[in-house]
């Protein structure tokens, strides 16, 4: 056993394990556009048709040629015939001429002769077939051209994007009412320790609950992943080895979990090298917290030995399995991110990057971060944090007032 | 009908409607925490128990009596008598006296007369029986005592909280495999317009695709309720006024998502005042856009009208809709912001909130928001934007250089 791990830093760990994760999508399912949302699309999506397909008013108002209302003003109104009213949907069969009007809701079909809307609000009806127009209005004002938005064959929407509300609009506007999305990696959640017992089961003095496992399912699933939980194996290298190979025979991904004994660690790191190709890539990240974590990839699969202190465990699992997940999937990491003014000075070192506790609160309308001070192993250090700041390798801590970046839970 | 809408500034406007929403939850369903995430509580947890119920080692090392190292120096270590190792998970009988060790690893029980950890990078093996400590440790240093992390009875998650990972692992910690959360309401999705066709069919020319009612609704799933599609009903006062009373019938809120002819919009108000009291308290908000929007209450149900145009209905949705479905499930909105440095000049008016899309990129470290001009109506607006920012009412627009809030879609 060697007391001190070699530590790569956090960016150089990323890039050499990131060019062994298969870039996706690998698997994809097509899903109505109602249940796309937040989801990855998994594949481009190109506009079929001119949209809006015609000529379109984007004011309520008459349409006309925009020459017959050239030098109108308020003293001398545009004089215009009002030769109807174009129904919302109707495909109209009006041709406008000069000195000619049709009144058009918004959304309405600019008739034919037509290359204008006038504002309601600068219209005056002088009696039932007379409009007074007291602006003048330029060619395409108030009008959407009828390939002036989309035009047939424009790439909308490319693979890789996680689907917002608008985009899901765009979708039913160019009439796609299902997309290929991305279908998350299994990703199997093993916990190690002797210490450790089920949620469902009561402690003894010297055990603790195996509350990890839980925190990384749910963060698993928050990003899209299908995770499982393998439960707890007891820190013996035979029944350690058995279960990672065959949770990674099984999963796209495996994560252990880690109790905190010794013994432990070098079963898991073994039992992670027995695994294949190229194994072990990374023991050792100049973070805090999160210094002990493997990252390793077998057989195409990214296998994770993650700390074994709870928020260690999700700091690390942020930094290097939500974006794994995110790139199998084909899509990039979207995180939940802040900004906010450090409300006191934090220490740090040179040559280590450190994750940060915080938590905000608004004064005179600044977000402030308060930095969130507990053991490490503290629960109520968990509940009470909005966040996570990181401190750059590079300084020996910020300042209070600074500017700060927040990844929120 | 009125061609100008008497306008209510937007704090106003949502001061005067909230009221009237019935505070939830309303609903809630027992789920294991596993699948919590981004659930709202539905009840306060208060632990059941002290944790971590015992002393527990922070650190990787050797419990000791703190007062053996006091002096201790590399030049001159303590030299304390090992009396063994405790392993992970067990009940440790030892009891250590003056100048004796146990070697613990990080989360293992505290032995008895022993008062804090020495880190292990501080000690050296001289012999199988005696440890040489080269610093001191004050007392509970690397120790976590019974009570100190969580006491029982301590109120430790509200209700009203979105549950992120780091509750999932409190609750775990705590032994709590269940909560009760909030069920989101149902939403009734109305479309009107005769101009609308559903995304499954072909649009003729003065026609287009219903494409509001699918970013609503995903935009509703995305906020916790349960949306439902009611399709699209024709301009024409009878037809509104059934469906809107049915779904208000059958739902716990209900939005019209509005077509653009102007018949329509009265049809709209109508239907909605004779649903019940206080029927429609805001019709013409002072925004831009979503000027045309109603907001009412009937029966203690909201019912919202929302503008045709997709980013309008968007931006109306995020203001209104998606707290009162947030106030309904007993918890507080969780908005998607960020801040970023505004990349051009953007004019507004005095009296008007303005919300402008924006698309978002970094440069030299710093986020920018680059503001998206298109006409109203564009679909293509849509896909590009990140985000909308916010133009106060009191200032007549935003400089280039200007910080800004962005609500991220």
């Amino acid at each position: 056993m060697s007391l001190f791990l070699s530590l790569t830093p956090r960016a150089e760990a990323w890039d050499k394990f990131k060019q062994y994760i298969k870039v996706g999508p690998h698997e994809s399912e097509t899903v109505n556009i109602c249940d796309a949302i937040d989801c990855i699309l998994a594949e481009d999506i190109i506009s079929p048709a001119d949209l809006p397909g015609f000529a379109r008013s984007t004011k309520d108002g008459y349409a006309v040629r925009a020459s017959s209302t050239f030098g109108a003003s308020q003293g001398l109104p545009a004089l215009l015939t009002l030769r109807g009213r174009i129904r919302m949907g109707e495909q109209t069969k009006l041709s406008l001429g000069q000195h000619e009007c049709a009144a058009i809701a918004t959304g309405g079909m600019v008739p034919e002769g037509a290359d204008a809307v006038v504002m309601i609000e600068m219209c005056e009806a002088i009696d039932d077939e007379t409009i007074a127009v007291t602006h003048s209005v330029a060619p395409g004002e108030n009008v959407v051209g009828a390939k002036e938005d989309i035009a047939s064959g424009t790439l909308m929407l490319s693979q890789g994007r996680r689907l917002r509300p608008p985009d899901i609009a765009a979708l039913a506007a160019m009439g796609v009412p299902e997309v290929k999305v991305a279908v998350g990696p299994k990703v199997a959640v093993i916990s190690t320790g002797d210490e450790l017992v089920d949620i469902w089961d009561t402690p003894l003095p010297g055990q603790v609950r195996d509350m990890n496992a839980y925190s990384i399912y749910s963060a698993i699933k928050a990003c899209g992943g299908r995770p499982k939980l393998w439960g707890i194996v007891k820190d013996e290298s035979l029944a350690i080895q058995e279960i990672i190979a065959k949770a990674h025979r099984e999963s796209d991904m495996v994560i252990v979990s880690g109790g905190s004994s010794i013994g432990e660690r070098d079963f898991t790191r073994e039992s992670i090298e027995a695994l294949g190709d190229p194994g072990v890539l990374i023991h050792g990240v100049a973070i805090k917290p999160g210094k002990p974590t493997i990252l390793a990839v077998a057989e195409g699969k990214p296998v994770f030995g993650l700390p074994g202190h709870p928020m260690s465990s999700l700091v690390v699992f942020n930094l290097f399995v939500a974006p794994a997940i995110a790139m199998w999937m084909g899509g990039t990491l979207f995180r939940r991110e802040t900004q906010a003014r450090l409300s006191a000075n934090v220490a740090s070192i040179i040559g280590r990057e450190d994750y940060v506790s915080v938590k905000l609160r608004i004064e005179d309308g600044e977000v402030w971060a308060d930095p969130v001070f507990t053991k490490s192993a503290a629960i109520s250090g968990l509940v009470c944090a909005d966040g996570i700041m990181r401190i750059p390798d590079d300084v020996e801590g910020v300042e209070k007032g600074d500017r700060i970046r927040v990844t929120l839970f």
